[in-house]
Protein backbone atom coordinates (compact mmCIF):
# COMPACT_ATOMS: atom_id res chain seq x y z
CA UNK A 1 0.00 0.00 0.00
CA UNK A 2 0.99 3.13 -0.76
CA UNK A 3 1.62 6.27 1.55
CA UNK A 4 0.65 9.06 -0.54
CA UNK A 5 -2.70 10.68 -0.09
CA UNK A 6 -5.52 10.04 -3.13
CA UNK A 7 -5.65 14.01 -3.12
CA UNK A 8 -1.97 14.41 -4.10
CA UNK A 9 -1.92 11.23 -7.15
CA UNK A 10 -2.64 13.48 -9.37
CA UNK A 11 1.07 15.18 -9.46
CA UNK A 12 2.22 11.80 -9.63
CA UNK A 13 0.31 11.41 -12.93
CA UNK A 14 1.59 14.82 -14.52
CA UNK A 15 4.26 15.58 -16.85
CA UNK A 16 5.85 17.87 -13.97
CA UNK A 17 9.91 17.31 -13.17
CA UNK A 18 10.76 15.43 -9.49
CA UNK A 19 13.58 17.33 -7.81
CA UNK A 20 15.58 14.58 -6.24
CA UNK A 21 17.51 15.19 -3.06
CA UNK A 22 20.43 12.52 -2.42
CA UNK A 23 23.15 12.90 0.35
CA UNK A 24 26.82 13.43 -1.20
CA UNK A 25 29.92 11.88 -0.36
CA UNK A 26 30.77 14.45 2.26
CA UNK A 27 27.39 14.28 3.46
CA UNK A 28 25.98 17.83 1.75
CA UNK A 29 23.06 17.39 0.20
CA UNK A 30 22.25 17.55 -3.63
CA UNK A 31 19.35 17.93 -5.90
CA UNK A 32 18.94 17.41 -9.10
CA UNK A 33 15.67 17.34 -11.62
CA UNK A 34 14.72 14.18 -13.22
CA UNK A 35 12.25 12.54 -15.59
CA UNK A 36 10.21 9.85 -12.98
CA UNK A 37 7.36 7.40 -13.45
CA UNK A 38 5.09 6.03 -10.87
CA UNK A 39 3.84 2.45 -10.65
CA UNK A 40 0.96 2.61 -8.25
CA UNK A 41 3.69 2.16 -5.76
CA UNK A 42 7.13 3.10 -6.37
CA UNK A 43 8.17 6.42 -7.93
CA UNK A 44 11.05 5.46 -10.69
CA UNK A 45 13.64 7.61 -12.17
CA UNK A 46 16.95 6.75 -14.26
CA UNK A 47 19.89 7.56 -14.03
CA UNK A 48 23.65 6.34 -16.07
CA UNK A 49 26.18 4.71 -14.01
CA UNK A 50 28.13 7.38 -14.65
CA UNK A 51 26.13 9.90 -12.77
CA UNK A 52 27.18 11.74 -8.93
CA UNK A 53 23.28 10.57 -7.90
CA UNK A 54 24.08 6.98 -8.75
CA UNK A 55 27.20 6.73 -6.85
CA UNK A 56 25.17 8.85 -3.97
CA UNK A 57 22.20 6.08 -3.97
CA UNK A 58 24.50 3.25 -3.48
CA UNK A 59 26.18 4.92 -0.78
CA UNK A 60 23.16 6.21 0.74
CA UNK A 61 19.74 5.45 -0.46
CA UNK A 62 17.77 7.53 1.09
CA UNK A 63 16.39 10.19 -0.87
CA UNK A 64 13.44 12.84 -1.09
CA UNK A 65 11.64 14.26 -4.21
CA UNK A 66 9.67 17.18 -4.65
CA UNK A 67 7.03 17.64 -7.90
CA UNK A 68 5.05 20.77 -7.90
CA UNK A 69 1.37 20.65 -9.71
CA UNK A 70 2.17 22.38 -13.25
CA UNK A 71 -1.32 24.13 -12.94
CA UNK A 72 -0.82 25.57 -9.53
CA UNK A 73 2.68 27.20 -8.43
CA UNK A 74 1.66 26.48 -4.61
CA UNK A 75 0.68 23.20 -4.64
CA UNK A 76 3.00 20.42 -4.15
CA UNK A 77 4.14 16.90 -3.01
CA UNK A 78 7.73 15.77 -1.42
CA UNK A 79 7.93 12.03 -1.28
CA UNK A 80 10.96 10.48 1.41
CA UNK A 81 11.65 7.11 1.18
CA UNK A 82 14.74 4.87 0.34
CA UNK A 83 15.97 3.10 -2.72
CA UNK A 84 13.99 -0.69 -2.74
CA UNK A 85 15.70 -1.65 -5.66
CA UNK A 86 18.13 -0.86 -9.12
CA UNK A 87 16.84 -2.43 -12.38
CA UNK A 88 19.41 -2.95 -14.98
CA UNK A 89 18.15 -0.89 -18.27
CA UNK A 90 19.41 -3.16 -21.09
CA UNK A 91 17.32 -2.10 -24.03
CA UNK A 92 16.33 1.15 -23.04
CA UNK A 93 12.97 0.28 -22.39
CA UNK A 94 12.66 2.29 -19.20
CA UNK A 95 14.41 5.62 -20.56
CA UNK A 96 12.61 5.28 -23.68
CA UNK A 97 9.64 5.21 -22.07
CA UNK A 98 10.11 8.62 -19.93
CA UNK A 99 10.95 10.15 -23.34
CA UNK A 100 7.58 9.27 -24.43
CA UNK A 101 5.90 10.58 -21.53
CA UNK A 102 8.06 14.00 -20.70
CA UNK A 103 8.67 14.70 -25.45
CA UNK A 104 6.52 12.41 -27.10
CA UNK A 105 8.95 10.67 -28.63
CA UNK A 106 9.66 6.81 -28.94
CA UNK A 107 13.49 6.82 -28.34
CA UNK A 108 15.18 9.09 -25.75
CA UNK A 109 16.85 11.15 -28.15
CA UNK A 110 20.59 11.76 -26.04
CA UNK A 111 21.71 8.37 -25.31
CA UNK A 112 25.15 7.90 -26.21
CA UNK A 113 27.32 4.20 -26.61
CA UNK A 114 28.51 2.78 -23.62
CA UNK A 115 25.85 4.58 -21.11
CA UNK A 116 24.74 1.87 -18.80
CA UNK A 117 21.39 3.09 -18.03
CA UNK A 118 19.96 1.37 -14.70
CA UNK A 119 16.52 2.11 -13.23
CA UNK A 120 15.92 3.95 -9.61
CA UNK A 121 12.75 2.13 -8.08
CA UNK A 122 12.00 4.38 -4.65
CA UNK A 123 9.70 3.22 -2.02
CA UNK A 124 8.00 5.67 -0.60
CA UNK A 125 7.93 5.99 3.54
CA UNK A 126 6.41 9.79 4.07
CA UNK A 127 4.96 12.35 2.74
CA UNK A 128 4.71 16.17 3.22
CA UNK A 129 2.71 18.39 1.20
CA UNK A 130 1.03 22.01 0.25
CA UNK A 131 -2.00 23.36 -1.09
CA UNK B 1 32.52 36.56 -7.28
CA UNK B 2 29.74 34.37 -8.09
CA UNK B 3 30.61 30.76 -9.21
CA UNK B 4 27.51 30.78 -11.44
CA UNK B 5 28.31 30.33 -15.06
CA UNK B 6 27.06 33.11 -17.30
CA UNK B 7 25.11 31.02 -19.50
CA UNK B 8 22.82 29.90 -16.43
CA UNK B 9 21.90 33.12 -15.57
CA UNK B 10 18.77 33.56 -17.23
CA UNK B 11 17.52 30.23 -15.13
CA UNK B 12 18.28 32.95 -12.07
CA UNK B 13 16.13 35.50 -13.40
CA UNK B 14 13.69 33.27 -14.09
CA UNK B 15 10.20 32.41 -12.80
CA UNK B 16 10.92 28.59 -12.16
CA UNK B 17 10.63 27.62 -8.49
CA UNK B 18 13.69 26.63 -6.96
CA UNK B 19 13.62 22.82 -5.27
CA UNK B 20 15.97 22.95 -2.13
CA UNK B 21 17.56 20.22 -0.48
CA UNK B 22 18.30 19.96 2.99
CA UNK B 23 19.38 17.30 5.64
CA UNK B 24 16.74 16.36 8.19
CA UNK B 25 17.20 15.15 11.92
CA UNK B 26 17.96 12.00 11.38
CA UNK B 27 20.76 12.79 8.60
CA UNK B 28 17.84 11.96 5.64
CA UNK B 29 17.64 14.15 2.71
CA UNK B 30 14.60 16.00 2.17
CA UNK B 31 13.13 18.35 -0.63
CA UNK B 32 10.74 21.32 -0.73
CA UNK B 33 10.55 23.84 -3.92
CA UNK B 34 10.73 27.78 -2.88
CA UNK B 35 10.13 31.17 -4.49
CA UNK B 36 13.52 32.51 -4.54
CA UNK B 37 15.37 35.25 -5.49
CA UNK B 38 18.60 36.20 -6.85
CA UNK B 39 20.73 39.70 -5.81
CA UNK B 40 24.11 38.89 -8.02
CA UNK B 41 25.43 37.22 -5.48
CA UNK B 42 22.99 35.68 -3.17
CA UNK B 43 20.07 33.26 -3.48
CA UNK B 44 17.33 34.18 -1.13
CA UNK B 45 14.51 32.45 -0.13
CA UNK B 46 11.66 33.02 2.72
CA UNK B 47 10.71 30.64 5.66
CA UNK B 48 8.72 30.55 8.89
CA UNK B 49 10.29 29.98 11.97
CA UNK B 50 7.66 26.98 12.33
CA UNK B 51 9.35 25.53 8.82
CA UNK B 52 11.50 21.76 9.26
CA UNK B 53 13.73 23.61 6.75
CA UNK B 54 14.82 26.29 8.62
CA UNK B 55 15.52 23.99 12.28
CA UNK B 56 17.14 21.66 9.27
CA UNK B 57 19.27 25.09 8.20
CA UNK B 58 19.98 25.84 11.68
CA UNK B 59 21.38 22.33 12.76
CA UNK B 60 23.40 21.75 9.20
CA UNK B 61 23.68 25.14 6.76
CA UNK B 62 24.52 23.54 3.66
CA UNK B 63 21.75 22.98 1.25
CA UNK B 64 21.51 22.61 -2.69
CA UNK B 65 18.89 24.25 -4.76
CA UNK B 66 17.93 23.23 -8.38
CA UNK B 67 15.93 24.79 -10.63
CA UNK B 68 14.77 24.27 -14.34
CA UNK B 69 14.69 25.94 -17.49
CA UNK B 70 10.35 26.87 -17.85
CA UNK B 71 11.40 26.93 -21.51
CA UNK B 72 13.40 23.67 -21.79
CA UNK B 73 12.53 20.16 -19.80
CA UNK B 74 15.96 19.02 -20.23
CA UNK B 75 17.83 21.90 -19.29
CA UNK B 76 19.04 22.93 -15.40
CA UNK B 77 21.23 24.54 -13.01
CA UNK B 78 21.45 23.13 -9.36
CA UNK B 79 23.59 25.50 -6.99
CA UNK B 80 24.99 24.00 -4.19
CA UNK B 81 26.20 26.30 -1.16
CA UNK B 82 25.77 27.26 2.51
CA UNK B 83 23.63 29.39 4.43
CA UNK B 84 25.91 32.61 4.75
CA UNK B 85 23.34 34.12 6.89
CA UNK B 86 19.51 34.31 8.33
CA UNK B 87 17.75 37.69 8.43
CA UNK B 88 14.18 38.97 9.74
CA UNK B 89 11.54 39.95 7.79
CA UNK B 90 9.31 41.52 10.58
CA UNK B 91 7.66 44.21 7.79
CA UNK B 92 7.21 40.80 5.42
CA UNK B 93 9.02 43.16 2.45
CA UNK B 94 10.77 40.09 1.14
CA UNK B 95 7.93 38.06 0.86
CA UNK B 96 5.63 40.44 -0.35
CA UNK B 97 8.55 40.75 -2.55
CA UNK B 98 8.54 37.23 -3.99
CA UNK B 99 4.70 37.63 -3.99
CA UNK B 100 5.31 39.84 -6.77
CA UNK B 101 7.41 38.35 -8.41
CA UNK B 102 5.61 34.98 -8.52
CA UNK B 103 1.81 36.00 -8.58
CA UNK B 104 1.91 39.14 -9.39
CA UNK B 105 0.54 40.36 -6.20
CA UNK B 106 1.34 43.46 -3.61
CA UNK B 107 0.94 41.33 -1.18
CA UNK B 108 1.77 37.51 0.28
CA UNK B 109 -1.97 36.81 0.36
CA UNK B 110 -0.87 33.96 3.01
CA UNK B 111 0.49 35.58 5.41
CA UNK B 112 -1.04 34.40 8.91
CA UNK B 113 -0.77 36.16 12.13
CA UNK B 114 1.86 34.86 14.28
CA UNK B 115 4.45 33.78 10.82
CA UNK B 116 8.01 34.96 11.67
CA UNK B 117 9.48 35.05 8.61
CA UNK B 118 13.24 34.96 7.93
CA UNK B 119 15.09 35.49 5.05
CA UNK B 120 17.67 32.98 4.10
CA UNK B 121 20.79 33.99 2.48
CA UNK B 122 22.78 31.27 0.39
CA UNK B 123 26.18 31.68 -0.63
CA UNK B 124 26.77 29.30 -4.58
CA UNK B 125 29.88 27.58 -4.04
CA UNK B 126 29.59 24.87 -6.78
CA UNK B 127 27.37 24.67 -9.43
CA UNK B 128 26.02 21.78 -11.85
CA UNK B 129 24.45 22.08 -14.77
CA UNK B 130 22.29 20.46 -17.80
CA UNK B 131 21.39 21.58 -21.00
Amino acid sequence: MTTVPEQYKDILNSKSVAHIATIGPKGEPQSTPVWFGWDGEHILFSLTKGRQKYHNLLRDPQIALSITDPQEIHRYLEIRGTVERIDEDPNLDFINSMANKYLGLEKYPWHQPGDERVIIVVKPEHTTHQG
